[in-house]
């Protein structure tokens, strides 16, 4: 074999351990018994430590320095790039730092807890000034190592490629648009009848036959996938084997609806990833924006459309014998795209969700860099929440505590929920524009003119191009906020 | 840290990734879409292949000969003794048999699903040689590094410390005796009257609850394990997380209930394994006689025995809101009793079942030690058959063909089905004669006595002594085949 063969090899054995990871990590969410807790993060952590000596073996580097790119097919350097990524990560930090970081968020997590339960965030504020510490450091060294700056280097985990030169003018534009379009947009819905929701119960097996009806329609493949129940809906699972989970309200069915729909589209991503690269880095999932634009372009462009209610309402009416004006296109519609200004950022619309997640960025930049330190956040974070939404928290419980994020180290990932949000848009308008079967075929319930577009231009790439690239691919330029603007703009003031 | 401790330290890696396995291997069997099948066998084959690698490194050797027992806790000597034996049989085959091993049976096991269902023994058999060649190729590897026979050798996978040479004196006991028993007990069958079924249906849902209700009371607990549905029922999973399965027919409740029961014995020795040596090898159950002799003790000894369905007889009444005759304790007292020699061994009662297991334990020596050919099967098993159980299979199907065992590799493993109904009887004669709140805390539903007994001498045991020994401690005596032949005697000719 040669050294390049022997890494393909090598990540291969890497990939199939992560994917039995996942399904540990799906089924810890979805159905264990809680007194398993113990014994499974034992089975995690062992897992990740093989993992971990594979992908640090002292004959990686040999085989890093030996791989030529001679006589490779065509996605191999790509592919050889991202093992390098993968392995230049691994071995930037000291087994040492990876403990004493991995210990730290755990305690923080922990008192983290109960900090946001009772609004105490001098409680946490020293645990996480201690996560945020040798966060700094982990940035210090992969930085050197990846010669990136010090938050590129924590963007870089969960955007490859992603730089914040990139993101800073697209946010301006953004913070600057917001504030004046959001102050229209409530003008424009209070002219407009209010949302009515419809009156439950919504027995969860009806729920759960609506949601497996929608899921189908979309493309989503029993055979190679499931629904479950989890306390925090997530995608999980594998290429092959994809799990989504949702949770029912049996008093509201239109959030957890909404809900699957989205995650369907996280799941549809991952089944359309190229089979012929399965278990390779390449033919991974490409990073946290495209993947959550995947998700939201479902959710968001296609079903919070009224072209898609069109066809909705009658199913959700028929599913749930419901009757009346509640259950109408045009009000279902209205209850689907309303816009609430809130403190809390997983509840928010697609109008005011940017302004949570710009003001994560902003502050968490500055903390990155040293700009500010951690007893300075609650302030920093109300003065940006009456800026951007006109809203201050009535305590640190619905502010600056109200996310895990940071308190376990995930430092860097804010960004890419409005990067896909953006990159959603973005995509979906090229679509519409090569492909003028898909929005008809929305309304008809009708999806396969779009997926078939997504599939050939986002989840057949893989991970062959860096997502800036991918876009222009697709579209035909990077990333434009005037896209966003404009679909906004459409949907909320025409 | 010493070489026994680092030893430790490696075999609680081996036993996380074990555990990693045992749920991979629950959510394939129990609730994995089919698609996942090609990804989830790839996971599973790098998980053997990283714990094979764990196991046979370079450094194992050295470890084995400086590890001295000086300094050692009581249990850590017979922690070393299983180490080593795990060790010794890992290092004992070269890797191209093993990997020759298993494809042999993989294609074996394909080819005899077809010639079971088209009764054609004769188109299996070149696979089925195959297999038996390289079985015994395997054999005698083991046999050398452990220095036993070759049938020894492959039954020490199965039964720590079981050899032939304790097998057969029991067995001859035993086939001495059953045929004319049997006629006895069939004439004394026909004096009293048939047994009815209930009638359904039988909800699924009821089903599950009554046995769930069932489980509960015998002590199993629902935040340490799951019940689910799978097509070949069995208890997976680890100590900490026991998941038992089951399958429900709607028009026959007693098999499915029996079986959970069955399930829940195994379960219960599993969640009473010895927590303070999880993760060791010497805190793993010992071996399957044991464990079957946990699953037999509670369905064979307990659950089908007058006292049991006294107080289950109104539960299973209420449970579906059943009334007549057929909901009588005796009735299903009879029902659960009913003896019926028949050509399948899953399908047999504790009467017929060791004739069964008593021809596949003498056909699997004879082919093991060459002294029989694979052609020679058939007419071997239905001249067995008909001297045993009086019966001649219509067909190979029904015959030499029904069992999956020898065909994917499973040789040395059919005669643990008997010892560990034998060893069910005794230890449940002595723990009833230890303590005489036994008895009549089943007929109540209290099952305290029972398990406290079972936990202090069987399942808090882990893998300390042999079977044999344990036996011995429990009970005063090795395995006695009088014991058995007195349960059945007191069960149906009393």
């Amino acid at each position: 074999m040669t050294p390049y063969e022997q890494l393909e090899k090598r990540f291969k054995r890497l990939s199939a351990l992560g994917e039995a990871e996942a399904v540990l990590h799906w089924d810890m969410s979805a159905i264990m018994p809680r007194g398993g807790a113990e014994a499974r993060a034992e089975q995690l952590a062992e897992l990740k430590a093989v993992q971990h000596g594979l992908m640090t073996a002292p004959e990686m580097a040999d085989l890093f320095n030996d791989a030529g790119e001679a006589g490779m097919d065509d996605w191999q350097p790509a592919n050889l790039r991202e093992m390098k990524r993968r392995w230049i990560k691994a071995t930037a930090l000291s087994e040492d730092l990876v403990v004493a970081l991995s210990k730290a968020c755990s305690v923080c997590e922990t008192i983290w807890r109960t900090a946001r339960a009772e609004a105490d965030f001098a409680a946490v504020a020293p645990s996480l000034t201690e996560v945020l510490g040798l966060t700094r450091q982990a940035a210090q060294a992969k930085a050197e190592a990846q010669d990136l700056s010090l938050y590129d280097a924590l963007l870089d985990d969960y955007e490859p490629d992603g730089r914040a030169a990139d993101i800073d003018p697209v946010f301006d534009t953004l913070e600057e648009f917001l504030p004046d379009f959001l102050g229209s947009v409530l003008d424009a819905q209070a002219s407009r009848p209010a949302p009515i929701l419809p009156e439950g119960p919504f027995p969860e097996a009806t729920q759960k036959a609506l949601g497996i009806q929608f899921m189908e329609a979309l493309g989503f493949d029993f055979d190679h996938g499931r629904l479950d129940i989890s306390l925090h809906p997530f995608c999980g699972g594998t290429p092959d084997d994809v799990r989504i989970t949702t949770r029912y309200d049996e008093a509201d069915f239109t959030s957890s609806l909404m809900g699957v729909l989205h995650e369907t589209g996280h799941a549809l991503y991952e089944r359309g990833l190229p089979k012929a690269w399965r278990g390779q880095p390449v033919g991974e999932a490409l990073g946290m924006s495209i993947h959550e634009s995947q998700s939201l372009l479902v959710e968001m462009q296609v079903c919070r459309s009224d072209g898609f209610l069109s066809y909705a309402a009658p199913l959700m009416r028929a599913a749930f014998d419901g009757s009346g004006a509640a259950w109408q296109a045009d009000n279902l519609y209205r209850l689907y795209t309303r816009i609430k200004p809130d403190f809390i950022r997983v509840d928010a619309d697609e109008v005011t969700y940017p302004a949570h997640v710009i003001l994560r960025y902003r502050l968490e930049r500055a903390l990155i860099d040293g700009d500010m330190e951690v007893p300075d956040i609650p302030a920093a974070w109300n003065e940006g929440m009456q800026r951007m939404l006109g809203l201050t928290p009535p305590s640190d419980r619905e502010g600056c505590l109200q996310d895990l994020h940071w308190y376990d180290g995930a430092w860097g990932y804010f960004p890419t929920y409005t990067l896909g949000a953006m990159t959603a848009a973005q995509l979906f308008a090229a679509a519409k524009t090569d492909e003028p079967l898909i929005e008809p075929g929305i309304a008809e319930g009708n999806f396969k003119p779009l997926f078939a577009w997504l599939r050939s231009h986002v989840h057949s790439q893989g991970s062959l191009l860096s997502a800036k690239d991918l876009l222009v691919e697709a579209t035909g330029k990077p990333l434009d906020p005037e896209v966003f603007k404009a679909h906004l703009t459409t949907r909320y003031l025409a």
